[in-house]
């Protein structure tokens, strides 16, 4: 595996490879893998001749007061998994490369971006966008896989490859969870011992508004309601919003008809969480 | 010469000539071609194996009370003159192939677009910044040549492209002008005889500010003064703007040391014209 630290190399190593003829799977990264990080790899190492992983913790999608600073890094561990999942290049760019002063370029994905995560993260998703589409021309990948835990991202960039007419074509793969169900996250190792078993509610309300959707429940009200009872019991978590919306247009439904997306985020203590549960009620 | 109309069969053309090792120049235009695009068009054919035009007059870029309906329009015309140049392919997408409904990503380059036309334009760059960036992500040129006429939007371009890690080059070609010193626009049809005439001041105005500069005046404000002058005597002629700026970052300079670009705008009646000059002071 090489590992590329400049844009201009990664820009000529996938220069070559498309050259060549070769087909290149993307998976964009902040790296501190988890098995999360390695299924998206794994799919990629499956579907292409190269596998390309960028690991680049990005300050432009961290608000003022979030954890940029002190988002958990480990590159030399980072290498070795990356390494033994048989990724060919691990892209490890400085943010002086990626920003260079006078950086004034902004991607905007408007409505998919307002609602859940984007209320309490107003700069979050421009950031994401732009930066994915700075790696997309970069890497020029053939496919990008990223995980449904972050539900909003994906659809956010489905969104903007679709309305840029890129070429990419974006993979979204299931979250991947501990065995007691919490979803994987870089984050989780910011949580203490009783924050750590507070959290597991967040996984058994999603589990409870699984079970009544299955069970045909369609009011969006009373499932949120079965839902918010079970955070009630947990004095550790803080809800910042669960909501039922539209899988695709991320607006919230009452009525349940279509695909949906049970999204919920929650701070513990410092750490904010974020998990989800996709419905296809057709 | 090919023409196409859609999107997707423009994609595979210009992946079947990349896979082929073709180079690809784009002039992307809104069409009504006079001898400025054609000189953007025979660039594009000395430089590349390939010419592709696109004419797409780009609803996003115009403010409400501006001539999108009335922006002339003559596709037979153009098919000929493009054809006549060496074109080997004019893409004219339809708007609802280019926006779909639910079309929500802006691309946004931020202070290069503040001044001049940005300050009457509020919507107009974004709507060329994102609509340039699909149309690289269609045809993906290796160079795109742009007139130095619409100044601005070369330098947002180049912004754009520099930010973003694009790998097009973007080519600035100089202004053509009639014999007499106006800038050809496709607008310029819009103007009444006596429009027609009183618009030559701002080539006049230009010429002035050009003599002193190579006379050594660096004071902006002096400049501006004699400039204004030239109007004063033209009441056909109201100015939008008329400025001295950073040839690269656009903000207004009072002592003129390095490239600047002397810029303006101004109406005649309904239409809108623009002019402007590059000069190296060093």
């Amino acid at each position: 595996m090489e590992v590329i630290k400049t844009i201009k190399e990664m820009k000529e190593f996938s220069s070559q490879a498309r050259r060549a003829g070769k087909t290149i799977a993307f998976v964009p990264t902040m790296g501190f893998f988890h098995d999360g990080h390695l299924s998206l790899m794994r799919e990629g190492r499956r579907r292409c001749d190269l596998l390309i992983i960028s690991l680049f913790v990005n300050p432009t999608q961290f608000g003022p007061n979030e954890d940029f600073k002190n988002y958990p890094r480990d590159f030399e561990r980072d290498r070795k998994m990356a390494e033994e999942v048989g990724a060919d290049v691990l892209f490890a760019p400085e943010a002086s490369d990626m920003y260079p002063s006078n950086h004034q370029t902004i991607v905007r994905v408007e409505k998919v971006t307002q609602n859940l995560c984007g209320r309490s993260r107003p700069v979050h998703f421009q950031g994401v966008a732009t930066v994915v589409l700075m790696l997309f021309e970069i890497v020029t990948p053939h496919a990008a896989i990223f995980g449904e835990k972050d539900y909003q991202q994906l659809v956010t960039i489905q969104q903007m490859v679709r309305d840029l007419h890129m070429r990419v074509e974006v993979v979204g793969m299931p979250t991947v969870r501990e065995e007691d169900g919490l979803a994987m996250s870089s984050r989780n190792r910011y949580l203490l011992l009783e924050e750590r078993k507070a959290a597991l509610s967040l996984y058994r309300s999603l589990q409870k508004a699984k079970e009544l959707l299955q069970k045909g429940e369609r009011k969006a009200e009373r499932i949120l309601h079965e839902m918010k009872e079970i955070f009630q019991s947990e004095p550790l978590v803080k809800i910042d919003y669960v909501q039922i919306c539209d899988a695709y247009s991320l607006q919230d439904v009452n009525q349940i008809e279509g695909d949906v997306v049970v999204a919920l985020a929650a701070y513990l203590g410092k750490t904010r969480l974020i998990d989800n549960l996709i419905f296809h009620a057709l």
